[in-house]
């Protein structure tokens, strides 16, 4: 029996039906990855993480408990993983993007829950996400309506924290979560028995704030045309923010965008200059849910980028790290995450306003709005961006879609006719 | 013509439509209500409102705006009616209840919306409704992923206020809301141009408390087997509650619970003792949303009680009405608007506590629940309250349905054979 196997024994895995998903994705991402042109040769390490997503990333956090640090799980890009790391924990994204286990998950959520959802409660009552099994506490928050009342259910499966994030933006509503910024700073402390000092969170703020530049310079780079790295790889990069070491991920990162770099100068790209460019917008797209990019790859376009929680939504902002107080510092926090467009703020203009923005700063020909079915807050802002968008003379495709591959050709039709239509 | 038609023409509204409207409703609650046996006398004037209600309260609507009043329409039991009427103002709940308007409604919610979200929609952009069309200003609420995102598109349609209510009870969370309140009382007073005081607001909270006492008084009354009192008129009665004039009412209410004590100290009811009684619970039945107390009632049980906010939601709670400071006062009608116990709060089990508490009060047998689909918080929660009432040994039916008469047959198969089950 190989160490993997031995760790995921421990963990309780059910390890027969993860091998197979294991399979199933190592098909899947050669399929979908693997096929690709003009691949950078600094992708090979994405591609080795992958391959070690469920090995030899859990052995780091099984190494990481060993040696007494915690493992803190998360759904959400309004968890501030500074005052994780300042307590010495570390966070991790979890297993939510493929469609695992969504007959046991209607058991404890209704069956018009958004696939995202399904699929975490349906990895957890499967035994298939090591991550989940690795955590000494699970973070979740109040951004909508299905989240909100799938974690109370969860609860009585997982050891549940719940952040209440506001609905608007208010000086009572930023109030209300820089409260919950302090209490979440208390039960990080509480956990790991670790207090956090102006210099821990300092120095926190200066990872997290580093891997943010390295992901806004790798998005920079691809307002070049010929598009210097494919949508795809674009999105694995930043799935893969959520789950590996931060600062070995940020220097992997920085000599990637070497070599893009030279590739933009040179002039080269993933494909042809003048191929039409899409920018994706809407719900995020959590590891392997890499169907509409290869989709839209596969219909003669590049995507330039992703403005989503998984992309420009959980990079754009930096954190102010020049406080030398700790409620300087937490203050500084609450304000950078109040910042966050997410469609769960009413109203939510700046997002109309920053993704026309990105539109433009990518070159983008076109906008993909994708929401998660059931998804109400995008939807809602789908209806309002066509509005923005149609205003300013940039085509809008309005998506819907789940984790299933039943809708891959009907797809396929709708993107390739947007496709010519912006060619 | 008539001066209910000059009145109507004056507020845009679509006359024909508005005809045709007034004809099918007229006919439904002939159907549903005067077709019911050993019904209460006092129940003479709802059917006196109800054949008025877009008539003769919307006359004394537009007799209050002449006199300089203002009118404030709302849409869920978190505004407090109490600030608007100490401000000299008028508040009534608005249109909501009836499939009206769908098609136009798509154009500004998404289809995935919930039919009382397309219903007000509907309305306003069908000019279907003169309390909308009445309104000085219409307050929102955050209460769900829909209503808060249909808000900002309701917008340009209406001159919409919205309140944040949050998401949990916590102290911060408390706090955002007792800032609402203030925002809310500073807002009606700049719109009526009159100071809330200490003492219009002592006033105001007496009216709505003694709304609130009668209809308590009315729903313990119907703890009595036989059932003095059908659902359906119940139902009703918590409906006009939203847009009869408070003292009026209370008084009428006054009037048809001294009719109910007489009849149940003489043992009579509207259906034999030993009837089969159920409890309603969940998402609100706003006029003319009669259909699922219709199947009930119409397949030999009797509704004793309804857990809703047209219902107790709306009316277990009182305010306290003592303090002599306006912050104190403000301080007590922020508490007891925390003390709702709606679906949008994480966790929310002193819901659960509460349907099973009233259950036992009002002697049932078993328990309806009502969600409308794609209402996300109640089909969470009703899957919860199964387990909880599962506990307790008390039969819950889930159902969920829409405004569309469609299923009607399928809820009748459902309803029958639960009630046979619980007899």
């Amino acid at each position: 029996m190989s160490d993997h196997k031995r760790m995921w024994e421990k963990l309780n895995l059910d390890i027969e039906a993860h091998d197979g998903l294991l399979e199933v994705l190592g098909k899947f991402y050669g399929d979908i990855y693997m096929s690709q042109d003009n691949r950078l040769k600094g992708m090979e390490y994405m591609d080795f993480v992958l391959s070690e997503v469920h090995g030899l990333r859990i052995k780091e956090l099984q190494d990481a408990k060993a040696a007494g640090r915690k493992v803190v799980g998360t759904f959400c890009v309004f968890v501030p993983e500074e005052l994780t790391l300042a307590a010495g924990a570390v966070q991790v994204g979890l297993c939510a993007g493929a469609e695992v286990g969504s007959a046991r998950a209607e058991e404890l959520v209704p069956r018009g829950t958004c696939a995202l959802i399904k699929s975490f409660i349906g990895f957890k009552l499967s035994r298939l996400c090591p991550y989940i099994e690795s955590c000494d506490m699970i973070v979740g928050e109040t951004t909508c309506d299905g989240k909100k009342k799938a974690y109370e259910a969860f609860a009585a499966h997982a050891p549940m924290y719940v952040m209440e994030v506001p609905q608007t933006k208010s000086a009572a509503a930023r109030a209300l979560w820089r409260a919950e910024i302090v209490r979440f700073k208390e039960r990080l402390e509480e956990l790991t028995g670790k207090a956090i000092t102006v210099e821990s969170l300092k120095a926190a703020m200066r990872t997290v704030n580093a891997r943010r530049r390295v992901l806004q310079r790798l998005n920079a780079l691809r307002a070049a045309d010929p598009a210097p790295i494919s949508g795809r790889d674009a999105l694995l990069i930043n799935q893969i923010s959520f789950y590996d070491d931060p600062e070995r991920f940020t220097a992997k990162i920085g000599e990637l965008c070497d070599e893009l770099e030279a590739r933009v100068a040179k002039g080269q790209g993933v494909a042809p200059a003048g191929t039409p460019r899409l920018l994706l917008s809407g719900c995020p797209m959590a590891v392997p849910n890499w169907k509409l990019p290869y989709v839209i790859e596969g219909s003669g376009a590049v995507i330039v980028g992703e403005e989503s929680c998984i992309g420009t939504r959980n990079t754009r902002d930096l954190v102010d790290e020049t406080p030398e107080t700790m409620d300087g510092l937490l203050d500084a926090l609450a304000e950078r995450y109040m910042k966050i467009d997410c469609a769960c703020f009413t109203p939510n203009d700046e997002r109309m306003d920053n993704v026309a923005a990105l539109a433009a700063t990518q070159k983008a020909d076109g906008v993909v709005h994708y929401a998660l079915m059931f998804c109400q807050p995008y939807a809602h802002e789908a209806m309002k961006l066509g509005r923005t968008l149609a205003d300013k003379g940039v085509p809008l495709l309005t998506l819907e879609t789940d984790y299933s591959m039943e809708d891959v050709e009907q797809l396929k039709t709708r993107v390739e006719a947007f496709v010519e239509m912006v060619s």
